[in-house]
């Protein structure tokens, strides 16, 4: 079983180091991917579009272990989850609920409250160490998820905006920005399904962008345009630049796409 | 076996690449867990502090490489080390004698001079890949230490400062900067043992601090909080920020703790 | 057999979560090894580069992925390369071709056109997870390479400047900077065989160096000194210290070795 680790403790961290250490010392031979450790601080959206953006891809059956928790040491629960043949042991604060979207439900989850999966002594700032890590030491031996909790329905949930569509204009926003500095959106690429893309205007901030390209070396160097992201989104990106940072945007700044 | 790599070669560097390569090539089936490339470069108390914060997890007979290495190519001797259960290969430089306190004594410490397991043409600046990765291959394989070099009882040694400690008053400092901005010290849980928490005045340069939390998430947003951190120390942090930032302090600042 | 990947992604980035997770679905046992994610965006000279000082020194058979991609979604063909007992699935580019310098030439280089081993669907922007992963996920298991496509002897090629060398002079350039800030050149240390090393005067932009040790920790602190890289070329470094920031030299920087 594969056992993916995303959190936001930074990639060279004692805490990752740490983390593997005890899921070793109970699974010496699982396999651990990083997915990311890149996390901004205690972001629960980022989290949840990161997931979004990768777990899917991964062997079904795959452990991922989420240790995005700033409510650490509080009466928060950690949730043992399954969701579309993936796994998942997350804390109870929504930083999964963005994979629920629009129609996958879990197909079961339990909280965790069996301490004989922990480590013997629990600190009050490092359950990834003291919770996390040796209940997913223990589950990638193949331990059954029935002994460690009971099932429940009921955990908190983020929802991620969504955006307005209507016939000849769509307002969504930047939900995420990537290495490279492009903008991704919460615009689905079925919204524009109809659409002649050579019309659209979209408007980020006070900028106008006229083209929508196919590929980022199609729209000349230096020049922001539009063009559908490997997620299946509406994305904007410079060729050859950093959109992010040439047009000065954050996640949450607005986009609209209109036919004028 | 587990094989750990610590070094401050930064973790997208060619020098880590390599490293890996060679120790793949003398066992292509090597478990190889990156602990951090990133420690701050030449630095052997990040070094000693990063080990300790980890090491200990993994599982007994685990082997960790260590190439912090600032002497690579003069005489400092490369050593061998068991230490409670764990094998290191270290320059012989002290950044890893930090494990050694308080009680703790090496089972075995070898010196490595045993040229037929290195790469056939060592190089004066990158001793990672000509002599620790071939070694840490070797070893990793199987390979008896005592054919590495002979025993040795001297070593370099480095220490940490200790805190003093008196009845109401406790001096430490700031040893550890984790990546969230909190502040590690170097005063250790126990002497507070005795201590009522809530009346305790900590003086962190010229910050004076009334909080004393059990969790990050106790204390109030943006306010600077005392608490134990997850090595059972005397932690300072932020809330939702970061304590380093935030209130400009390095390692080595003092912390005085004191009941008035 | 180990494969091994080299991006621009950034290290944390869900590309890299996504393109390993496409993998192992494929072949859940593949051994991956981050070679890095840290090129520079679209930089195909330091890819040429990393490679050259990283992928020789893996055991024979294995196979690097490397998306370096500016033109991802053009008619730019993908490859498979094999040379010098190491594998390659590259973008047709040049990013690999500094391998081939001085005399290696590749045994054999395919072009990948058979969709039958790619995602079902093609993105036009991430052509790393559904052409590049899936392919490595079938070469890892096995599979013949000449089942990907048609073998070809048409490439693009990236060369490196070559340095100018004569009796007593020798020009050449910054080609690459290390996590250390050390500066290394394009001069290989062959050229220096007969010259004697005290008696050289380096000049690098406006500085002069008269220093020529044999390990970082012979020279002065703090003062530049010239020595031979673990790549075997001629290096620039400071003691302690970072040379490309303390002498503010970049990547093409002119370096002048002479004997007054």
């Amino acid at each position: 079983m594969i056992l993916t680790l995303t959190t936001d403790f930074g990639a060279g961290s004692s805490y990752v180091a740490a983390m593997k250490g005890v899921v070793l010392s109970i699974h010496p031979s699982a396999t651990i991917v990083d997915l990311t450790h890149d996390v901004p601080p205690q972001n629960l959206r980022f989290t949840g579009y990161f997931l979004a953006a990768s777990v899917f891809y991964y062997p079904p059956g795959s452990l991922h272990v989420v240790v995005v928790d700033p409510g650490v040491g509080s009466r928060r629960e950690i949730l043992y989850v399954e969701l579309n043949n993936q796994k998942f042991l997350v804390p109870d604060n929504g930083c999964w609920t963005f994979l629920l979207e629009p129609d996958l439900k879990p197909a079961r989850v339990i909280q965790l409250n069996e301490a004989n999966y922990w480590r013997p002594t629990v600190s009050s700032t490092f359950h990834g160490r003291d919770i996390f890590a040796p209940a997913a030491g223990h589950l990638s031996r193949g331990l059954n998820p029935e002994l460690l909790g009971p099932p429940t329905n009921n955990w908190t949930s983020l929802e991620f905006s969504k955006p307005e569509i209507s016939e000849k204009r769509i307002q969504g926003e930047v939900v995420f920005i990537d290495p490279f500095g492009n903008l991704l959106s919460n615009i689905p690429k079925e919204a524009l399904e109809h659409w002649d893309k050579k019309s659209i205007v979209t408007y980020l901030d006070h900028f106008q962008i006229r083209n929508f390209s196919r590929t980022y070396s199609e729209s000349p160097p230096g020049e922001p345009t539009v063009l559908f992201s490997s997620m299946n989104t509406v994305e904007i990106a410079v060729n050859h630049g950093n959109a992010a940072r040439e047009l000065k945007v954050k996640v949450g700044t607005p986009i609209i796409l209109n036919i004028p």
